[in-house]
C-alpha cells in the first residue's frame, strides 16, 4: 500500500515551495489557524487559487498534504478508511483523512458541500475541542496530533439549498473568503504561469474584469485566472489571439449563442479583428 | 479489535474530569435520570456545551462514554454491529450502542435526528421498561445493565419536518433544554477556554449578544460559544482583532454580502475601526 | 446462535406474568383470536400499553414471545431470515418470525405500517387459512403450528397516507383498539410503576387529562401513561415537582415555545409555583 | 434443498381437493387455458377467494403450486433464481417460477402489479407462443413443458397509475374477473367455514351487504368474505355477537371515529344492542 | 455454463424457419441491414409480430438469436456479463450480447426504451462504424464480426418522456415501423395459429378493426393479434363464443366498468346474444 | 488482462489514419492543446464527427486512445479501476482512465454530461496544473506524463439543468465548437463512407438541409450526417430511394405522424414519387 505523497508537501526546501502570491493576511492567519490547532473554511470562486494556497501553505510549514476532492458519492469510508479482502481475511485500510490524522498531515477537502451528509458530520468530533476521529467500523477512536490540520473548502457561488453546510458544521471552522487576485496581482500571475509578455498579460486581465462584470446576468460565473494562463499559453504557442481567446474565453464559459456574441464582441474590442 | 476508550469517559480521579460550569439543575438531574435508568434527551443550538455537558456526567459518574455523531447514512448496525470476514467466517462484531450495553456505559447520539429511521426504532425497547438491545441478526437480546444510560441531543432551530422525532419516540426522553450560558458564565467559559483577559472576553460575549439577536432575520443560527472562544484564541495569538473576528464570527456565520456587512458594522462599534 | 428468550415469553408460573391491568374484554379476545388461530391487530396511542399487553397475554398463554420494532428499512429478510457465510459457505440463520413459527411462539411486529411493503406482503399466506410461510430463498414453506399467533400494532394518531396498512393486509387481521386507560386505572398503574402516593398519582393523572385536551390543536400527541411514570419516578426520587413535570410532560412533547408556555400554565396550575 | 411442496398442490385423490364452490364458468375457463397453454389472469378485490381457487384447481388438474405474494421488493432473482456461495464457490439455486417451468406446475403471483418491473417483463417471453424462460445469468433457456402455467392476479380497486399493468403485459393473458359470491352461495362459505349456523350466517351476509354499500363513500374497500369467517368464527367461540363484529368488521375497515360510528349504527340494525 | 440456444435461430433448414406472413418489404430491408452491417430499430404496438419477424429473419440468414427483454433493471452488466466467483476466484462470464458479438449472431433488445441509459450508451460504439464492444470490466474491446446483428424494439404507443429514446441514439439505426397486419393477412395469421375456420376468423378481425378504433379514447391500446388467436384457440376448444371473447377481448384491455360494457355491446353486435 | 487496444490508435504509418475532413483550424488547436498538456472539450449535435476526430488525432500524434461511452451508472470506479477478487485476495485492476495517465495516451470521455458528478470531480486533479489522478482505494496518486491528455465531448443540444457541466469542470477546458459539415464537405464525406455517387450524394446533402431547418419546431435534433452515410449505403445496396430514405432519414427522427408526413413531403420533393 503506498502513501499518498504529493510532490509539494513532502518536499525540504524553500525553493520546492509552489509559487504563491500572497493578497492579503491569508498565509498568516492559515498559520495562526494551524498552530492553534483550528480548522479552516476557504470559500471562493473557481479558479481563483485555493488549491494553490493550500499547497503552498503545506510546504511552508513542511507537512504532508492529502487532497480530497469531494463529490455526491463521496461517503465517511471513503475518507476514514474501509475492510478489503487480503489473504482471505478483511483488513483495514486507512482512508487520506485517517492517514492525516496519523501522521499528523493537512488534509485538503476540496468542494466540500458537494459530499455526502455523513462526511460532514465525521468531521465534527475532529473540528471541536476533542480533536477526535472515532473509526467505528475498527473501533478506534484516534486523538489528532498538533501538527494535523484540517482546510475544507466550497464555492458560494453555486451553493444551492440542499448543498449548504449546515451552521452546525459551519461554526467549527475558522473561514477565510478568496476571489480573483486584482489586476496587477493577476497580470504577474498570468505571465509568469503562461510565458505571456506583460503587455499582452495586462490586455488579457482587462478583458476579464469585462467579462467578469457579465456574471448574474449572462454568465453563471466569470472567467476564472486558469482560462486567462490558458489563453496565454495558446497565444504563446502561436494560436491566433482570436483563436485562442475563443477556445478559453468563450465555448468554456457559455453555450448560449446570444451570450457567445457579447462575449466575441468584447473580444474583438479588445484585440482588434484579428 | 480496540475498544473505544475516552480518555475523558475511562479515567479515574476528579482531577481528569473536563471542565463543565453548570447553569441550572442540570447536574442533578441527569443523575437521577441515570439512577432512576431513564433515557435523556437534550435540546439546544450549536455549539453550547451539550457534548461537553454529557463527557463531564460520564467522568462524574465513572462510567465509559461512547459518542456517536448521526448523519444521513447511519444505520441500526453501525450502532449493534455487523459481521465481517474474518478467518474465512463471518464474524460479529459489536458496535457502539452494544458495547455501551454490555459494558454498563453512557452511549450519546449527538444530532439523533440526522440518523434514519431504524436508528430510532432500535432504540424503542432500550428506552422503555424493558431496557432491552434485541440483536436480530445474532438471535441475541441484551438486557441492559442498570449502569447503561441512553442520551440523545438535536438541535430544535433546524429541525425540518421530514426530520422531526416521531412523539413516540420522543415520549420515551426525559428532556432537558439548552442555550447559550449567561453572560458571565459564557465570559468566563471564553476566558478560561481561549486565555483572553477578561475585559476582551467581556467585549466578545457582548458582540455575541448582538449578533445572536440576528437571528430568525439575517441569519439561520446565532453565534456559537466555541466560535467566541475561537476568536479569543486567535485575538490571543496575535491575530488583530477586526481580523480575527472576520474569520470566526462573520464568515463562518453566512455568505450574504449584505448581512455581512451589518455584521461587520456591529464588529467595528464593538472594537473601533482597527 | 443464541435464541432469541425474552425473560417473560419463556417464565413459567403465574408469579413470572408482567402486570397488566385489564379495561375491558381485551384479554378473553386475545385468547379467542389465539384459540381460533387468528391473526390479531392492535391500533392505539404512544405509550398507552400495547407491548406490555402482548408481554402479559404470552405469559398467560405460556408462549415465547418474539418482539420486533418495525422501522422503513426493515426487510422481509429481517423477519424470515438470510444466508450469512460460515465455514466457507453460506448458511440460512431464521429470522424472528421464522423462528416463532417453527417453535409455535407469538410474533409481535410493533408499528408494522413502518416496515417495508414487502414485510407486510409477507405476512399473507400467513393470515389466511393456509398459515404458510413461505421462504423462497430456502425453498421451504413452512406450515404454522396451531400455537403460533402473529399480532401487529400501528398507532393510527399519525399514519399518513404513503404508510397506510392496505385493506388487503387490514382485512387479515381481527382488530382491537386501545386508549389511555380511565383515570383511576391509569391512578394505579402510575402509583404501582412509579412508587408515588395515590394523592400525588391523582394528581398527575388529572394534569394529563389537561394535556391530552390539547392534542390536535397545538400538539401531536397527548401526553402518554409512560411519561406520567417517568414524572412519577424523578418526583419520588427527590427531583423538585415543577422541575420534574417540565422535563416529562413539557421538553418531550414540543419545542414550541408558545405551546411550551401554555403547559407550563397547566402545570403551575396543579402543583403551584414551587 | 427442500422444494416447495404445498400441501394442497401435491395431494393425490380428489378427497384431498380444497374446497371451493364454483360461481359460473370459472373453473371451465381455467381448464381450458391450462389445456391451450394460455396464461391467466385474475382479477378481483381482497378476500373473494381467488387464492383458493387456483388451489383448488391445482389440485383438480393435480399439479404442483408455487405461490409468490408480490410485493415492492420482488424481483426476478427472486422469481428465476440466484448464485448462493456453497463449498467455496457460487452454486445457482432455482426460484419458485423456474421450479414450476421444470417441474410443470401451476406458478401463482398473488398481487402482479406489486413486483417491481423487471418481474413482469421477465414473464413476457414465458407468456406469448415462445414459452420460454431465459436465465441470463446461468444462460440457459429452458422451454416451458405443457403443463406448466402461469397464473397472475391483482385487484382492480387499488390499482394506481404507477403501479398499473402495462398493455404489453396484459394482452398476454386471458382474463377472468372475480366478485364476492352471491348471498346464498357466502351464507354456505361462512357457515362451512366457521361452523355458524345457517341463520346466523344470513345474518352476516346480510350486513356485509349493507357494510359493502358504503364502498367507495367511506370505506376504501367493502368487507371480504375472509372477515366474515372470522366474525363467525369468534362467535362460534363465545365471543359476545357485538364485540365480535366490532373487531372484525368495523376496527380492520378503518380508523375515522364518523366512519365507525355508521357501521356500528349498521351492526346493532341487524344485531340489536346484544 | 449453457450457451443461449434459440431452437428457431440455430435451426438449419427452411422447413423449421418460423412462420411468418411479410407485409411489405420488410424482409428485405432486414437483409440489407444484415448486410450492410447497419443496427436495425423497430417500432411497432404490442402484439403485432415484431418478435416473430426477428425469429423468422435469424433463421433465414441462419445465425443464433440472442433475445433479451429490456426492464428497469436491465443493467449493462447483464448484457455484457459479469464476474462470478468459481472456485475461490472471480470468473468472467459472458453476457448476452458478448456472446453475439462473440460469435457473430442477431441480438434482439426488445422494449428497449425501458431498459437503463448505461444499456443504451453501451450499444453507442457497436452502432457507428466502429462496431466495437468495449468491455471495461475486463479490459477487452471486441471488434463485431460481419455477421452479428443489432435489432432493438420498442412500442411508440407509451413511451414516455422519461422513457424516451435519445437523438444521439435513436439516429445510429436504420428503423422500420410496424403496425396490425391488413384484415386478410391478420385472418390468415389468426385461422393458422389457432385453428378456427375462416368465417369465424373473419369476423374475430373485424371485431378487432371495431375495438381498435377506440384506442386513444377509452382504451391504451387497441387488442393485439396475439389476444384475436387466444380468442380463437378458446372458441375452438369448446368455449362458449362470448365467454372466450370476454375473457380474451375485454377483461384484458380494461378495468373500467364503462369502457367494458361498450366492449361487450361490440362483442354481442357481432356474435349475436349466443 | 488484456489492454484496451484501439487498432488506429495505436497504429503505425499515416496511411492507417482514419479518414477525417478538417473544417477549420481544430486540427491546429488540438494538437497544441496536446503540446501545451491542457485538456479539451469538444461540443457538438449527435453524429457530426466528434468521435471520429478524436481517433484521427489520436493516430496523428501516435497516442492510444481509450474511449469511453459515459452514462447514468459510470462511476469513478469504472474510470480508475476497482478491487477483483483474484486468487482469494483482491487485486487492483486499472480502468481506462488510469491505463491512459499510466501509459501516456488518449482518454476521450464522451457525453460526459450524462456520467455521474463522481465522474467529472475525479478529473478535476488531473485538468488542472496539477495534472494528478488520486486513486483513494490503492492510496496511488499518480502523475500523468507530457503525452496524456483528456478529451471530453458533450451534445449541448440536450443538455439539461440537472446534467449540465457546472463551471467548476467547465473552465479547466480549452473548448471547441463542433457543427455538421459544410455542404461540400459534407457530400464528400456521403460519398465517400457509403459509395455513392457525387449527384446523389449531393441530392441527400440538399435534402439534409432541409430536414435540419425543420429542428427545434419539429424535430429534437436535425438528421445527422451518419443517418446521410446510412441511406447512401441503403441505396447503393439496391434499396428504392423512397424507402431508404424513410427508413433512416423519417423513422429514426420521430414517431409523431403528423411530422413524419412533413418529412416525407420534403422526401418526395427531393426524389419524386419513386
Amino acid at each position: 500500500m503506498n502513501h499518498l505523497e504529493m510532490a509539494a508537501g513532502r518536499s525540504g526546501g524553500a525553493t520546492q515551495i509552489p509559487y504563491y502570491q500572497s493578497i492579503g493576511g491569508e498565509c498568516a492567519l492559515f498559520q495562526h489557524a494551524f498552530e492553534q490547532r483550528l480548522p479552516l473554511l476557504l470559500k471562493g470562486p473557481t479558479g481563483c487559487g485555493k488549491t494553490r494556497f493550500v499547497q503552498h501553505m503545506a510546504a511552508r510549514l513542511d507537512r504532508p498534504l492529502y487532497t480530497v476532492a469531494c463529490h455526491d458519492d463521496l461517503t465517511a469510508a471513503d475518507l476514514t478508511g474501509r475492510f478489503l479482502l487480503r489473504d482471505g481475511e478483511t483488513q483495514w485500510v486507512d482512508g487520506p483523512l485517517t492517514r492525516a490524522v496519523r501522521e499528523g498531515g493537512i488534509c485538503y477537502l476540496d468542494e466540500v458541500v458537494e459530499a455526502r451528509k455523513d462526511v460532514t458530520v465525521v468531521l465534527h468530533p475532529l473540528t471541536d475541542d476533542r480533536r477526535l476521529l472515532p473509526l467505528e467500523r475498527t473501533g478506534e477512536q484516534l486523538q489528532a496530533p498538533d501538527d494535523f490540520m484540517l482546510v475544507v473548502s466550497y464555492n458560494p457561488g453555486y451553493q444551492h439549498i440542499l448543498k449548504a453546510l449546515k451552521p452546525s458544521t459551519r461554526q467549527r471552522f475558522v473561514a477565510l473568503a478568496f476571489d480573483f487576485p486584482p489586476p496587477e496581482q493577476e497580470r504577474d500571475i498570468v505571465a509568469r504561469e503562461s510565458g505571456l509578455d506583460t503587455p499582452r498579460a495586462t490586455a488579457l486581465v482587462n478583458l476579464a474584469a469585462r467579462l467578469r462584470a457579465l456574471k448574474g446576468q449572462d454568465l453563471e460565473e466569470g472567467v476564472s485566472t486558469r482560462l486567462l494562463i490558458y489563453c496565454g499559453s495558446l497565444i504563446q504557442a502561436g494560436v491566433p489571439v482570436l483563436e485562442a481567446a475563443r477556445a478559453t474565453l468563450v465555448e468554456p464559459l457559455t453555450d448560449d449563442a446570444d451570450v457567445q456574441a457579447g462575449l466575441l464582441e468584447a473580444l474583438r474590442a479588445t484585440f482588434g479583428e484579428d
